[in-house]
């Protein structure tokens, strides 16, 4: 099997090959601008290891795996918008650079791309792999349109949370896996099994990061500790905390979340401290761990060789030990 | 031969039946809203008629008909948010109802429902129906952002213009035809003719549109006649007034589009007075001729009984001598 590494690398040298049309220049440039400012290619380098575990050819599974990549980078474009991001990847963002008409539009026809670049399948495979691409896609609008109300509500739950980040993140990864398993001439039940794997393991890791954002070593996280609880987002954490919390850490949670003027560390330290007394961690990490037994069940069942197993659950246990 | 107009009915009436799912709310309710305010159905319309007229079953050619018209008022989402368009039809726009990010993500999520609707097709048609609605929503694309950049330049020419307006508007009408015919078992060679007649038809039609604006009769019109010379629009008319003018004509065309204060009868007086001087209107008529002869001379090469021919071209002539 192919390192996991050397997939992402691969992906890295195809995406620099991507060309698009010269003319209209302001349609077809900032795609090849936020494609070039990098990300780790995970999605498409899962798809292309999803082929290689079935023995399948890689480079069948090129077009598609970058479709997966000019996909994820399309809606990268459009959140941004939404999200008013002046940078992406400390770079500016394409609304920044260019103007906020130019993002709608380039990522508009950013997505026409990825499905010319997914159709790039036999025949057989075409209308099960657009069937998925479809339903993916719909999945990331969907989770995309809950996350931005949800910030805005006061009554949101635990399990409208874990549906929202399965649509916004996870599915992606399931479904980039179902398509690779495909062209590796997986069956459909082994390739079911394997979105399976790759969507909860998705939901984990999703929680990991919950749990790394207020823990995680800032040596090795890389993002500022405690950027969520500044910023309020309504993490796992956060919604067990509001869950649990007696009267008074109720009160003073919302006293922190509603306050305008803060010091952060005082912020950071004053809500850890009620996540502390409360246990969130622990609740966390409890529901963590289910996701990535869920995925480790779904990995079990699929009819591939021990050693090609265990090649994805070193994977999944890589991704969920990870600090950084 | 069906007619026309029992074909639009059909559509509104499908178009009336399409649902969509109740959550997230604000993802889905703007694509009925939109879809309800109306319109011609047209484009969708055509391509009913295309099937027919090869013989085809129109129940089949219905869901990729309908495709085409979400995918069509996809793109009128977008653009109404890019040209801060506040009404469409008399209505408010998706944005200004709701809000602009609701306007992106609807319209993104349109355009995906949009793919899901044209692959309810034959096995044997996905593949090519695909291809052909992938290099027309990129065309969209593109003409929508050449005319963006259009109104911003000085140096707009005719070739661009005509270019612009394929792009833009009459592709798609060629598109809806050839995947109309393809579905009703035309062979692809007359497929493609019937596109070739319907792109020039398009262009011929969207001339006609701006020689109306300024010399059309305002009772039929149902625009505000000079509409197009108020907003400085580069229609074909202006393009060629600029490019035939003289120096004392330039600098009045030149004044008249620069004055921000005007009366604008006087300003469609003034700027008609200097068409009719250089006689714009014949060149215009004479370009729309020369569009629509092309258009016929597609259609006289189609492998199709004289009476069906004769259905298109009583369709062309009906479109081309309307005055509404």
């Amino acid at each position: 099997m192919k390192k996991l590494e050397d997939l992402q690398e691969l992906i890295s040298e195809a995406v620099d090959k991507l060309t698009f049309p010269k003319y209209p220049a302001e349609l077809y440039e900032p795609i090849s601008y936020i494609l070039s400012i990098g990300g780790k290619r995970m999605r498409p380098a899962l798809l292309l290891m999803a082929c290689d575990l079935f023995g399948g050819d890689i480079d069948a599974a090129l077009p598609p795996a970058l479709a997966i990549e000019v996909f994820h980078n399309f809606t990268l474009m459009h959140d941004d918008i939404m999200d008013n991001a002046p940078l992406r990847r400390g770079q500016a963002t394409v609304h920044e650079r260019w103007n906020q008409n130019v993002g709608i539009l380039s990522g508009d026809v950013m997505l026409i791309e990825g499905y010319k670049l997914m159709m790039q399948v036999k025949d057989h495979l075409l209308r099960p792999i657009m069937n998925i691409f479809n339903s993916t896609a719909v999945s990331v609008c969907e989770g995309q349109q809950i996350d931005m109300e949800f910030e805005q509500r006061n009554d949101a739950d635990i399990d409208e949370y874990l549906n929202m980040i399965r649509l916004k993140t996870a599915v992606v990864l399931g479904s980039a896996l179902k398509i690779g398993a495909l062209i590796g001439g997986a069956k459909e039940k082994d390739a079911e099994l394997l979105s399976r794997f790759g969507e909860y393991l998705g939901i984990a890791f999703q929680l990991q990061d919950d749990i790394l954002d207020v823990y995680g070593d800032p040596e090795k996280f890389g993002k500022q500790v405690g950027g969520d609880i500044i910023s309020n987002k309504k993490t796992y954490l956060l919604l067990k905390a509001l869950e649990l919390a007696g009267e008074d850490q109720t009160k003073e949670l919302s006293d922190w979340i509603a306050r305008k003027e803060f010091n952060s560390t005082e912020k950071v330290a004053g809500i850890t401290a009620i996540y502390n007394m409360l246990d969130v961690r622990q609740h966390a990490e409890n529901a963590m761990q289910a996701y990535a037994e869920q995925a480790f069940l779904a990995l079990d069942a699929i009819d591939l060789p021990e050693d090609h197993k265990q090649y994805l659950r070193d994977f999944a246990d890589g991704l969920l030990v990870r600090e950084n």
